[in-house]
């Protein structure tokens, strides 16, 4: 797990309203943070473009589309995008990972919950706590043989026990203060690498701090404190 | 129901390779279908130019994207989208559904479950039925005003009779033989029109055949006679 570079370890996400911005951020950003995720929003606006333009900075690419189709038009989906980028992401159900050709894998993220998901909403939606259906998606990424999962650092501690050496990508990080808005499942980047997450991908609280690059120092400080009492 | 002219009955799914092909597809069948679905095949190839040109073909558009991201996230991406078609597909979560604002909803399709769900699989997943998990994801729809909702033809009559006047959407559609591939929950075009679909989505049955043209004219029959017994 150490052998990750410490800036790796956040996944900026480039949740941005033009291309323009999001090249100027990945342009500063670019000598501390080496991983970059390009959501919904900006694929619509950038495109492929952008992601080409994006590989060229040599850094990695994690493409957050969440997938959730029939296995043809999923499978068709990452074939058109799986030569751009590191990783993909999908929505983890069994009828679907395991259509997954395996050459795509190696790149296959699976998300389990999403971190908008507290217990109350899992129990009305799927009839089981957010732990359970972590659990029971982390399976089929699993079994699957798919990269990684993508779950909130509520869940990462269970899933290192279970799962061993998966990769575990973790969304929902405070830097300081608690958040109020639409994720719910959130943890400290302290907490994320204690329950060995090996990545966390950060956005707000990044671009809506007052001095961006010493947030992001102190935040990469907080992990090497972290990585080295662990190791 | 019987308002919507029978050219738009069909929802043809663009599921095609390269933009030149969809094309030359809209142009071959627009005198006989005025309402055509674009998936993430086609969306991540052509874009939001496809969009413009086939808007220009004065066709009704359904953008089948199938979201399902944190709300802040899918609400920016249906903001981006919207002004370029006339339907966009969300999976229906209580969650999404609740937070996205009043003036897109008219636009909004819920997902209920992908026809490649059975039983099997929705209580491996969900601890419930297919038909129950319909059900719960069209409160959600229903509940929070969107437009209409997306489900197989097995479930529409229960949709129809638990909530009455909505759009109701099918895809899984087969016009003769049994079909073999990775949607398994599929009905009849008479059944689904039968059991009160108001639209159904066609795309492989007909490019497929021998001769399209003569295949939707016969599928257009079939449509018509059961609207006309209905009536």
């Amino acid at each position: 797990m150490n052998s990750i570079p410490l800036n790796k370890r956040i996944i900026f996400a480039l949740d941005f309203d033009t291309v323009e911005i999001a090249k100027s951020w990945v342009i500063k950003l670019k000598d501390k943070i080496k991983f970059f995720k390009v959501g919904l929003q900006l694929f619509l606006i950038g495109g492929f473009d952008f992601l080409k333009w994006l590989k060229d900075q040599d850094v990695d690419i994690m493409l957050d589309l969440k997938f959730l189709d029939i296995p043809r038009t999923v499978n068709t989906a990452l074939n058109q995008v799986k030569d751009y980028v590191d990783y993909i992401t999908v929505h983890s159900r069994d009828v679907i990972m395991k259509e997954i050709p395996d050459e795509f894998k190696s790149k296959i993220l699976g998300i389990t919950v999403l971190t908008c998901f507290v217990d109350k909403n899992t129990n009305l939606e799927f009839g089981c706590s957010v732990d359970e259906l972590v659990m029971r998606r982390a399976h089929h990424i699993v079994d699957n043989n798919c990269a990684g999962v993508v779950a909130s650092g509520c869940e990462t501690k269970m899933l290192r026990e279970k799962f061993g050496d998966i990769i575990i990508i973790t969304p929902g990080i405070s830097l300081e203060k608690p958040r109020n808005d639409d994720q719910k499942r959130v943890v400290t980047i302290e907490e994320a690498f204690k329950n060995r997450s090996n990545y966390v991908v950060i956005g707000r609280p990044v671009y809506q701090s007052f001095n961006p690059i010493r947030t992001i120092d102190l935040a990469q400080e907080k992990i090497e404190g972290v990585l080295k009492k662990g190791g």
